[in-house]
């Protein structure tokens, strides 16, 4: 079971592939798509959508979990990012895959245990549990950790159907 | 000089083709694209963006005007609306077309004479500018109100250089 982990943003997009084998979550690759912002705004949303295409082909995962945003600092800045989350959930829309949303509450839950914890516990605790040399590029890690929280998320549905 | 405008929105995103012939602009053809609800959001992006795609190339606009979005009545329906106007952009941007945004502002003042006017008074003169039997559908009517706003401050960079 491979899962693709997105972190959308107006600026840059983050992603991260995991795999389960046995008890193991294991990290096959992540990264960040960071189109130049001196591009037209449009010029981005097609690199966004372009290389997440790249992405879904390349590493083909089974599902696809994806931050559900509930809060922007404001409407200009929702639009923004809506802009952008419109292209990624399109590009997955494309190759049909299952997709799964999860707030930032509930990945921080997941991963440290506490629904308020800062970007940079969450990188640590990301490293820490999938053995990662160094840590990953925040948006490459949030998008790990949304992956990651999909795997927890699925254990615990069937833990429900076997109880 | 064929203009399409564009009116994004997250239920219904309203489309017009305006066409200038000397000093006419005709109206050749509008209306909207309305994904059913019951769909799944990322299915209904995908008939945003296919249905775009295909009056992209069955009009072959020169140019495409859409409305600049600033105020949402909250995050939520922002990043909602920004969903579908990603999609809208990436149709546009995939064609290299040129893009123009108007503020719905800049749209009323251009159509009624009036930044404040209301949905059915730019209906009405939409209908009276572009001599349309009946009035349009709300969506298509603002779409067609976009383009021809476009084709207003077209006229008037025109009339700038030359002065």
């Amino acid at each position: 079971m491979r899962i693709l982990g997105i972190d959308p943003g107006s600026l840059v997009t983050g992603y991260g592939v995991l795999e389960k084998n046995g008890a193991d979550i294991l990290h096959v690759d992540s990264g960040v798509i960071a189109p130049s912002p001196r591009k037209l705004f449009s010029a981005r949303l097609h690199e966004i959508y372009t290389n997440l295409g790249i992405l879904l082909k390349k590493f083909r995962p089974d599902e696809v979990a994806i931050e559900e945003v509930f809060f922007a600092q404001n409407v200009r800045s929702a639009l923004k990012l809506g802009e952008a989350r419109g292209v990624a959930l399109l590009a997955i829309e494309n190759q049909g895959l299952p997709m799964f949303e999860y707030s930032a509450r509930e990945v921080k839950q997941a991963i440290t245990g506490y629904g308020q914890a800062d970007k940079q516990q969450v990188q640590k605790m990301i490293q820490r549990l999938l053995k990662l040399p160094e840590p990953s590029a925040v948006d490459a890690s949030d998008a790990l950790a949304i992956a990651f929280c999909h795997f927890q998320s699925r254990k615990m549905k069937s833990y429900d159907r076997a109880s």
